[in-house]
């Protein structure tokens, strides 16, 4: 019954998400046994101007 | 003082969140005896290709 | 596919969470037409010292 | 090795967003002892439409 | 600068913990190519009275 | 109408708890002019064996 949630800064490509939930569901069945079907992942991607490290937004870093 | 947020794949209608928002606030009022004001909810409509279920992106289901 | 995440300060029942769970099921069913198997719904209790409102902790409005 | 999730109804400014990074890592960093580099702060700018108070989406008490 | 919260419905071993953390950082290393130090995972073991499908709590389908 | 949720590794005193949502209910206030009963702020306090970075649980670094 696992949720997951994959914050990441900027874009990602179809194919990236695609491996992304593959890798995820994968080690979660693998090592806590969690059945694929039941489990949840939902992809945030976020603009560089709305996370910040360090006290400084991405965007400004660039 | 409940904070709900409601997560769906896809997107909703404003009546349907009008709904959403009221059923919800009615049944935490009625059974926690919360005051209404006090409720915050936030409905996220996520983008089927960023959410996964059984290891595939809802997006490849289609 | 809804996710539904409800945080509440302070405790509650069993049995109110039970009615919690059954009414937000329903309004996500009659609403936005989601089969109640996919609707997950995870609460979380928040000590009322780690919750704010107002600048203040809730555990020093008692 | 603090995270932050900031949301607010509505838009903000890119200096608004500046401000509101600067001053929580100010804080945490003061308080809490954090290196700033390890404080991660996302910020969410929720559609009105999506954000209810009182069971009514915000967009309907304009 | 991924940040990812697993929340899972129960308890895990601190040996599942360890191996579920090396899996999903890897798993990001290789496909959106993020640094492993950059990656914070935060796992949520949610009691089982606290997590509801279909309508039920889990802890009322053992 | 902010939602703030803070998220710390380990535990905090409770005067860090007063000290942190004071400031930072005064940065959105003075930043983005919102009035304070409308700011929530929720904190967790993760435990160390449930917070990995580097694909490293914290506790397994001390």
């Amino acid at each position: 019954m696992p949720y997951v949630n994959v914050k990441v800064a900027g874009k990602l490509t179809k194919e990236q998400k695609q491996k992304i939930v593959e890798g995820i569901t994968k080690v979660l069945q693998d090592v806590a046994n969690k059945p694929p079907e039941a489990i949840y992942i939902v992809i945030d991607e976020v603009e560089r101007e709305n996370w910040a490290k360090g006290g400084k937004l991405l965007s400004d870093k660039d």
